[in-house]
């Protein structure tokens, strides 16, 4: 039997039937994980490296933890450790890591596209842990799981609101597609400096005000601020972002009653989501990194070959 | 049965009684990790996460190397790998290491009291690997069971001096507040300008010489002088201080003659301890680096929800 | 019985026997890492600490890989969070790790010959992964293996020219030292101001153009251009090394028909090998890789003590 999945680099890999399957076994997983006792051998004598060429405490120790619950041997490598540093390129890098039999790769990269490319030269199967601008297909599967843990598995109807920074976000784009893959009503909004001009391949609409996206909405995703993007260009200050485009009561008043509030963290508190919303009883933010552990496992052992 | 220790942030969360029974389990471990293969199963299926705000390799490999030996599976996460360095909170850090289900969470951070904050906001042990000026409890536990294997069970009568920057050291805090709970005398000794002036608080009496409390003493600890203190204020330079507050033979020959002598590493030679002390005969400061890993392993155990 | 091997710190401590022993071993362990599922138990509940004080990804990992594949505990110390960074010797490290009761201790080092003053200084094993420009006696070994697997465990008869910065190269000293043992006839070539002076101690024939070296050789082994040494007195620029003592396919011509081409890595492509050479059919570079992690299985599995 082959794995059910190749690689994951991509939502577009996915279809609505193995997505569900993914989630389905996800739903298992996170049950187990909640239990005393985690210790699976689905993927022992199994290799997993993470390769992270941007820093990441969450998406790095979440992955190190599915394999290594899964009771893979997992190795990290990171940053300023890669090869790289030494001018080796990343086919290079990559066509070593398969030598040494590597069953899975798990790369965080800031090139959009890395992934893909990793898998053209490897037989691991290659998970993207987020890639630049591109994608974070594991991202928005745990998405998927959180809502659907609090919504059930029939997302059509529901509308799922997205704000914030679109136009960089890897989160936003891996979230419109499986979200619409699933059946749901994607929405997009954020300052007109910070949607994207190719939104149309995307297949949603657009606001550049938060407001009418939020209107009615099952489900708020908040999207991050990266920092280092102040005083470019794009936006003014942290202040005046959080006054216009954040989050906070009032404007959570427009969607439904029972909304969700997501946001995939690190929380930029006060900026693009008030305090008091981040900490209230429509947040999700910690379910979904326990989703996420869960998700992790489903994609691990859903890639290892027999 | 609960875990029989929830937290371990301070030596005032133990008693005599758990304190004794602490290191009755350390010393088993101690012997074990003797043998040629060491793989116990007592943390099997059980997660440990160490987050190291500062840089320790003794400290976290011994923590690493303990929770492996039960059968943990441990994760690291340190310093500028943190999400910290991307504003994210400590609190929002550490719900999100209790979102994928940690078990324990061993903690190193520059800020005294770091360790009981992060306590309040998890349902994993919290284990204190030092804080600040504040404590390192793992320390002085893994002092008293050297002190044990080498002088018995009844800490009554014994003299202990701890001497050097008192005033700044976790190591001194911690242990004189066990030692004393163990029934031991405690003198502390250091430059007028490195002792604390909360000294009353820990009931012990203050030298400003190093030579009274070293008289008759069963036990020597010196305190390592941290280099980045230098240039301050506070004391002159480092050969002044080695002159003055090292210890030396002529200075150890104050004490018993069979006293031990200690330092919790890394060592700085020929300033608080001078070479031919550091290797002598009195030295126990190898015995400590090895009741290190079995102090942990029994802090771990203690800790550990069934 | 004892470990079959104390210390692997130089190829030194080998005899044709046992170095013969530890190939036939690694060529059973590489069969084994090609299976799908890969857990072995040879090294159960044994600790193996790399530390290493250079940064190496390929290295490391392999080591690693190769520890955890045998069931081994790993831990890993790397750069700026060994304590050295507080002014710690290496000595007191080591011994720190040996109160740990590592069973065997895996280290790069800056420093030549750190490996062997370490090796005095602990109980556990110690294993040279590379010590300034002194050796690298794994890297030897895998090459070793690579060799006999494609051209058979009889190497008398075989010509390897080893080429390029020969005078800073850990690699060329290991491998000369090796191959002549197992009865290779080994060339050394590079330019003038790269080859050693000691050559002679090498017992092999030195040429300062690459050309002659490669005549009728049977295997090719290319060393490394360390980028740093560039703008130093000892070449030019990076493009006239590529000119004149570069591998090409012209070059390569050179050699026997069916010679093989060997790398350590990271390469730095066009500059002391062609890319079309680094890819092509003779290349046998990724089965380097590949070996790397059976002969460190095998080294670590010679080293335990029962």
């Amino acid at each position: 039997m082959p794995a059910r999945l190749a690689h994951l680099t991509t939502i577009d890999s996915l279809t609505p039937q193995l997505a569900g399957e993914l989630l389905e076994k996800a739903d298992e997983f996170l049950e187990l994980t909640r239990k005393p006792i985690v210790k699976l051998a689905d993927l022992r004598g199994k290799t997993i490296i993470n390769v992270f060429y941007e820093a990441s405490t969450r998406t790095r120790t979440s992955f190190e933890l599915a394999g290594k619950r899964l009771g893979a041997d997992v190795v990290n490598i990171g940053g300023s450790a890669t090869s790289s540093s030494k001018g080796e390129t990343l086919r290079d890098t990559v066509k070593t890591l398969d030598a040494m039999h590597a069953d899975a790769i798990v790369i965080r990269h800031p090139a959009s596209g890395a992934p893909d490319y990793v898998a053209k030269h490897t037989r691991a199967a290659v998970i993207n842990a987020g890639d630049g601008m591109h994608e974070h297909p594991t991202q928005a599967l745990l998405d998927s799981l959180t809502i659907r843990r609090h919504r059930g598995k029939d997302f059509r109807g529901l509308t799922v609101a997205i704000l914030g920074d679109v136009l960089h976000s890897r989160v936003a784009r891996s979230n419109a597609k499986l979200l619409k893959m699933l059946g749901a009503h994607v929405r997009l909004a954020g300052p007109r400096t910070l949607l994207p001009r190719d939104a149309a391949a995307l297949g949603c609409p657009l606001y550049e005000r938060i407001e009418p996206a939020l209107e009615g909405a099952d489900v708020v995703m908040m999207l991050r601020i990266q920092r280092e993007r102040l005083g470019s260009s794009l936006f003014p200050s942290l202040r005046e972002y959080a006054r216009v485009f954040g989050l906070n009561a009032a404007r959570l008043a427009l969607a439904k009653p029972n909304a969700l509030v997501m946001h995939p963290g690190p929380l930029n508190r006060g900026v693009e989501i008030s305090e008091d919303i981040a900490d209230g009883s429509h947040s999700v933010i910690l379910d979904q990194v326990e989703a996420g552990v869960a998700v992790r496992m489903a994609v691990l052992a859903f890639a290892a070959k027999p």
